[in-house]
């Protein structure tokens, strides 16, 4: 058992975490902090944790997150940095959901972001925690970075096709399709169900702060820099990211068994049959990407298809899932769910 | 570990009782039947079920069935009483989540099926399974009729009212909102999403088969017959019942109490703090039946807000848990799931 | 041709009565006023509205709105009691679609809405503008009390019975549903996407501020105060509203007959065949509302069935019929709508 | 006023027809025929007709249907084939919905249809009912295939690029969104509400019957023979086509005159101004196209987001658009529908 605490539970990812840590068999949740809900059961917000969650949100306070094994971030942006350097320090290993330590390059993160970056020195030691390309650093880590939901999709759909090097890395499209519950539980007049249901929009079309974070996985696969278009569209359902990946083929190779020899011993990586459709609810509340790879009229265009729940494997199933590789547990421990159907 | 086969797993009730019988550690999933796609795997058709389940659908043969523990009938009504009586008389214990065992009067049934009954000889021996109320009897029982949904959720609000005898039996209105997975999975112009979604209308304002079996179990709790309108509404999503049931006190008790009290010691009702409005999505894919008691401006007229989500405490989690109790495990094995949120 | 102006037209209510009038033939939109949007393009906000809608919001003022022939107020509490006072007194006759002049005791506004009323001198002189029941006064008022969306199907579906005094007036109970655009257009958490989509939730059971104004239509109708429960529920959809209403019968009367004689001059209420089922999308975007009478198994309940797009007949579009009779056109001028189906 | 006839009136676009020609002041409606509804009335099967259409649904007759000036196919495909021959040898113009006229090469319909196309001596005379490129050729025919929902807002998407030629012809990608409503009005599993919300997939990935409309289109405007990528998503909506257009830049020009200057005169293209995110919404039940063009990070990709109603710009509006050219009405008469938002 390990003494695990949330900073920021109020949020989708936070209540995600509580859900699926509060049957993990290994955990045992020591404290979850709230600066607005300071005071509150969890299971006043979050009714459906009602019976199974005790827990009160408490100010987040140093000496009681560092007697935690592991902390996890469930906030956003420029939290967790103030609070990451002294944790590390005592020897508690840090799970951070936010953006704050997925970039290596401090500048570029300004860039995106805005506000100056307040420990650069720590992105280098960061480990960036998708499972499928950096378990053994995970298993070491002091500090995981969980990838965003759009490049969870998008990377797990390309990885395969940049990394035996049979796609134009220049010529990259990748046109996503995200649940609203991406944009968090804060209140947005463009999030209203009366705004976004019945409706479909593109947006971030000029720049999106997840594309850079996409860009340096892609290039590191690749091996050099790629060439990236990346469209994000908000679709009027809850849950799920579909991506929808185009690339196009410079060699000759069989896709099918290209992709189920990259993803052969991936627990969260079901690669389905030859002209499989996968759908969001296929994953729904289930830690796994789906992905099938389609060659349209035998053209050269390659067609991934990758679908995740952006809570789950986009969030916050990934964390667990990096805290279960770090701590030596099975990998599949806690989250090894079947998605709700239908 | 007892042997389980689940006849007629192709509808909503039965991938769902796949996919909480999948993972539960006292359940080996022996055979599962479908007349209709025999030789597909089930995870074909249910691609959440991919990794999880590895079933064949199969042409139902009493045979096989009758090697099982327990049989659970998923599935329209006629079919369990074709082959429920060979079961029985094998030893093979049954839970059927359809109508042909719900109603003690097999006059009654005929009339609202409107096919002849062909073994009401055993409708006496059958056990309603609302564990709430039969808990001793489902124990040693041989055969199992599961509720149904709105009866479910229509039965656990109304009880304790009625059980008290503080309301008057004869003016009792249960205004019933279901989402379209209660039609099933067939295809019907009605349950499209372009004809159902953005949209609301009650149906079977004149008389739904679910009503006979509301008013047995009312009968049962008040001890006289009660006159029940019912009136269920369509409602533009997958998931849930919302019952809003209103009666006519005739006494002054304290609500909030009496309910308490009644389910203080039932592992799957949630009656929540005074005040409070439930929300279906607080018990989506859950096995819990969460109630409010609501008495407007002090006056006569009583409200008690129940949800369930059809599919689970409406249907399959509500049979696993009468199988729980037959077979003596603890009642809440494997069924034990927090709601997913949002 | 007259002038309109619109008071507050950044909301769902605002963005609708533009839509209407922007094809009305008597009418020529002269001012829209909003202090938070002041500058934009009203086409800027809803795009819906680009090629169709010139103006541009401005700041309110006085002199600017007294030049038109009528003003729409489609604003929160408060702001219509601030400047209708001013605008009758120079002659503009006033449609308020806010709750400011609804109720016609100002004490009971004051208890339900917490705050002082500023003008109560004008609530004796505001005519509901409910033309089912107030078409003769509408004609020659001077300022309307546009009903709310509750009120609209609630009265009219319960005015028949009361009317003609058939059902006991003690005991109603209107359990109704709503789409999310009732909320309005504003940053509220419980309203997202994320939060409403997959959900059926009751609210306001504790006291909902349409109880009053509906109890006062109610009280007028039946001449002696009734008693009457109100259970107003979130249903997952834009637009719409299903009012079921539950009577208890006093005597026999051919309750198709006496719907359809009661509405048979009313051009917006449509009492549909015996047996109907209304949908609420047989009334979306259209001002009309579609009334059902039913009694279960021929029993002392009665059950009304009566649905309104909350946004046209629940709101705007009753505005403008109001405003069609106030100025002598054809009472159906601009708002002969059919809903789009599906 | 010109007599109109509807041939297969019970699906959506048939409902959307008879909604818009109920109010069209040129339009005397005439016949509706449907074999399988032959005697109900028009307003039974969609209520939100009743009080605007008297129609009665009946067999469909040839003497009857030449009575009329115009006679739309809202049909499945080869029902128009079967009785076109014989209207336009009799002298009745037809606008044919379905995808029997859309192809020139007779072969090719074959291919994709699988079944003999019956009066290929007919392809050359229809003409493509696309007004932005042929609008002269419409005013006189005899005979319009009205195009399908995703060629029309793929094609107005990439004609100014294409015709303009200043972008790689051989790499063009259209990644499609479309609401449910586009599988038309038949029961079907995958197009119940229970299947189809809150989940998004691709389908069609290994060629959609849209597939060589879109590229019979875009070859004329390109001189040439394209290569096209074209992956069509069901998204949880009942109305709307989203079309995100990928094309790779060989020239630098300013792309927003390019698409303002090509659309200027276009009463039904909406070019937004640069940055704009189309939506939907925007458009739905209305006859716009909106479209927007976007050059991320300055780079060589061109991003096209073209958005319509699938049933109105996409099948009924458009089909009426022609109508309106045909008979020498004002192009926008009885079309010129603002969107109903939210």
């Amino acid at each position: 058992m390990i003494k695990v605490g949330i900073v920021g539970g109020t949020g989708y990812t936070g209540v995600e975490l509580l859900r699926l840590l509060a049957t993990h068999p290994e955990v045992s949740l020591h404290v979850i902090t709230s600066r607005s809900e300071a005071g509150m059961t969890v299971s006043e917000l979050f009714p459906n944790l009602r019976g199974h969650v005790e827990l009160v949100f408490s100010i987040p306070e140093v000496d009681q997150l560092a007697e935690c094994d592991v902390v996890f971030f469930a906030t956003p942006h420029t939290v967790a940095m103030a609070l990451v350097p002294e944790l590390i320090k005592r020897g508690t290993r840090v799970i951070d959901l936010s953006a704050d330590f997925r970039l290596k390059d401090a500048k570029l993160w300004e860039h995106w972001y805005n506000v100056p970056h307040t420990c650069p020195e720590l992105l280098d030691q960061a480990v960036y925690g998708l499972p499928e390309v950096n378990r053994e650093q995970i298993k070491s880590a002091q500090l995981i970075a969980v990838p965003g939901c759009y490049p969870t999709a998008t990377q797990l759909g390309f990885l395969p096709l940049l990394e035996s090097a049979i796609i134009d890395p220049k010529n990259l499209i990748a046109d996503t399709k995200s649940g609203v519950s991406g944009a968090g539980r804060k209140a947005a007049i463009g999030a209203l169900l009366a705004e976004s249901s019945e409706n479909m929009k593109a947006y971030g079309v000029t720049g999106h702060r997840h594309l850079p974070e996409i860009e340096q996985g892609l290039n590191l696969a690749s091996k050099q820099s790629v060439g990236l278009t990346f469209v994000p569209h908000l679709t009027p359902m809850i849950r799920g990211i579909h991506a929808t990946l185009y690339g196009q083929l410079t060699s000759a190779v069989d896709l099918q068994a290209l992709f189920e020899q990259r993803y052969a011993n991936e627990p969260f990586v079901d690669v389905m049959p030859i002209g499989s459709l996968p759908e969001t609810r296929s994953v729904r509340g289930s830690n796994t990407c789906r992905i099938a790879v389609h060659q349209p009229q035998g053209g050269n265009t390659v067609v991934v298809l990758s679908v995740i729940d952006n809570l789950v494997k986009g969030a916050s199933g990934q964390a667990i899932q990096n805290m279960n590789i770090m701590f030596g547990f099975d990998e599949k421990l806690g989250i090894n769910i079947i998605a709700t159907l239908p």
